[in-house]
């Protein structure tokens, strides 16, 4: 299934230690997600001194626990056309983007293609599903779709009561866990400097951001800063008034599943399906890991697994594929995705010079890797916002307008 | 709901080293389950010079997994009367085990009162129960029929659609692994040594038991040796031909959740449920812990959860008292019950002068563990098995007949 062999290169540029002393740099990166991590990277990669800075690691953080698909017509929702194009262009960008880093890294990120194929249980998901299929053709994304004894061809463990379905034969997946493994070991490669320490306030200078106070003590001093540091961004002190929205945390409860050694895949590509209205999906990697999520709740920083949550996900995925009841239960994972107040990331510059964003990725930000780390790539090198990212545009003065303000 | 108070009493003896030299003593107990400890506490207060070896854990050791219901009632089964019986005695004796224990262990052990609650959910559920009441009442075990609205009185979160239920008022609960670590306090104090290593090998000598080769090199020498190594006890080398049965481990899956901060507890005794046949149980803990199991499985020593095992328990729990779904998942825990050929416990001596048995628990070992430590205790000191152990003598020959061989 994987499409990009073994990387055989060797690193384009020598390995510096991973956290020598920083001194001043051109940018700072806060945040060692995927996003954060893509954006050093591709920062590095155009030559900036780049020194990322997050803690070793933060219990509940989406790139730890997210499934990694990638799929914008899987996730088409009517009136997030804007987010859809947005996903749909980031999707694109994936192929290359990850032979590029594979080279950089010396790693694999575990991309898998094979298109996403999208279930429906009873006729009232059925109903649903063709809904989706239209708006997804009405947006030029390719959809094909299925009847119930098509779908169980291409993945014959599915339950004889799948009504119908729809191939997304271009929404594929990747492995968060190795995808930020290797975004790190690029950016290392690449030159850019890494401090195991918490952003713990902004400091600034003659109006321009200029850099971060550390928990631990000591201070970072960089031309401009970048704030990728998911639902805790809003804590990091001595942010200016409204340069960062509120960003609440959603829940998100999912489970990864082990194929016993011999068994057969219950999966081949992804399926997500629609249970009784309930959507679930399964996510298969390499390795045998099936991912099955994910409850979405409104709790607050809530990292506690529930019986409710934990239940539903089983039911749901034993519903469509009942050999998913032979799997073993390798870990309950609870992640926070960043939500932000229209539930749409925030990229680029703020109203304070050399302050910029890249937060707000709520579900989507393994599918937006690519787009983001290329767009505030551009803008750290001077370029501005380029027009694919400007919807979301963390300050409308990029595109001239009256900066966006959150209070 | 407990009904002992805190210990107030200091130990009963000073506390020796906690594993100093044995040297030799009057009896090695192999294995520290609760079967091991209550032999060698009651052993020890009797005077008798006691060693306990196990090595420090052992995963999927039923001691640390086991829910501790104390219902022989519940666990009543056509064709396993004598299992009753016995159960019945060993629970009788727990609140003065109890007692003793946590005085002489200066140590909670987790003991609750109010009964079990059996709950039918439909109608064949119902006539199910209805068979399961008659049969206790022909064993003169006291149980109660009760309508689903006098269910609900007693627990108000159950399920609106629980037909009926049979109130059983002296079938209560215990913490196993409080109750273990009791037992080894209590031991501890009343003069037994312990070394954590694994016992290879049985030694022998003038036709007798003499003690055991550790795993870690080293031999441990004493008059009497009792295995209780559950379901590992056939493992140990040197044992002679036919004197230890055959031990199946018999897998369960169980739930340990947790109530939420200011919640009210889902249920304040035990409930033992049917639902559509399929027998389910929530044990409550004064923690607010909730021990839902647990599935029956005849996997081998096979120790990873399932989503198939897991999602039933949850299922079953849910329609039982659907509060549960609010929970949060603290352990899903396997453990390895002892199954013996004919289910039963095997105890006392064996063919092999010297050496005897206390194993083959099953599902019952924390029910059974005061009569056992009692019936051990005795044989120990020369007395014998026990009239009311005798129906599980492990060689005939304690009654006179020939001994039983396992081949």
């Amino acid at each position: 299934m994987r499409t990009t062999p073994p990387p055989p290169s060797s690193p384009t540029s020598p390995s510096p230690p991973e956290s020598g002393p920083p001194g001043a740099c051109d940018v700072l990166v806060v945040g060692a997600g995927v996003i954060g991590l893509a954006v050093a990277w591709r920062a590095a990669r155009r030559g900036l001194r780049v020194t990322v800075v997050a803690p070793d690691a933060t219990p509940g953080a989406a790139s730890g626990v997210a499934a990694g698909m990638l799929t914008p017509a899987g996730e088409a929702v009517f009136g997030e056309e804007a987010l859809m194009r947005f996903g749909a262009l980031s999707r694109d960008r994936y192929p290359a983007f990850v032979e590029e880093l594979e080279r950089d890294s010396g790693r694999h990120a575990g991309y898998r293609t094979g298109g996403t194929l999208q279930v429906a249980y009873d006729t009232d998901d059925l109903a649903r599903l063709s809904e989706l299929a239209e708006l997804q053709a009405r947006l030029g994304l390719p959809a094909e779709r299925l009847t119930g004894r098509a779908c169980r061809r291409l993945e014959p463990m599915l339950a004889p009561s799948v009504r119908g379905g729809v191939l997304a034969p271009d929404d594929h997946s990747v492995d968060p866990r190795l995808l930020t493994a290797a975004l790190a070991a690029a950016a290392r490669r690449r030159g850019a400097g890494r401090v195991r320490d918490r952003a713990a306030r902004l400091l600034t200078s003659g109006g321009r951001a200029a850099g971060v106070l550390l928990a631990g003590g000591g201070e970072l001093r960089a031309g401009q800063v970048v704030l990728a540091a998911g639902v805790w961004t809003p804590e990091i002190g001595g942010l200016p008034d409204g340069a960062v929205p509120p960003l609440r945390p959603v829940k998100g409860q999912l489970l990864r599943l082990r194929t016993p050694s011999g068994a057969a895949p219950v999966v081949t590509r992804t399926v997500r399906g629609l249970v009784r209205g309930t959507p679930v999906y399964l996510v298969p990697r390499d390795s045998g890991e099936v991912v099955v999520g994910a409850t979405q709740e409104e709790m607050g920083a809530d990292l506690n697994p529930t019986a409710g949550g934990v239940w539903e996900l089983l039911r749901d995925a034993h519903t469509l594929v009942p050999g998913v009841g032979e799997l073993e239960i390798a870990e309950i994972c609870v992640g926070l995705r960043p939500g932000s107040p229209g539930n749409a990331p925030l990229l680029g510059p703020t109203a304070l010079p050399g302050l910029h964003l890249a937060v707000g990725h709520f579900r989507h930000g393994v599918l937006f890797t690519p787009a983001t780390g290329d767009a505030l790539a551009d803008v750290l090198a001077g370029e501005g916002l380029p027009a694919y990212a400007r919807p979301f545009a963390a300050a409308r003065g990029s595109d001239g307008s009256e900066a966006r303000q959150w209070t």
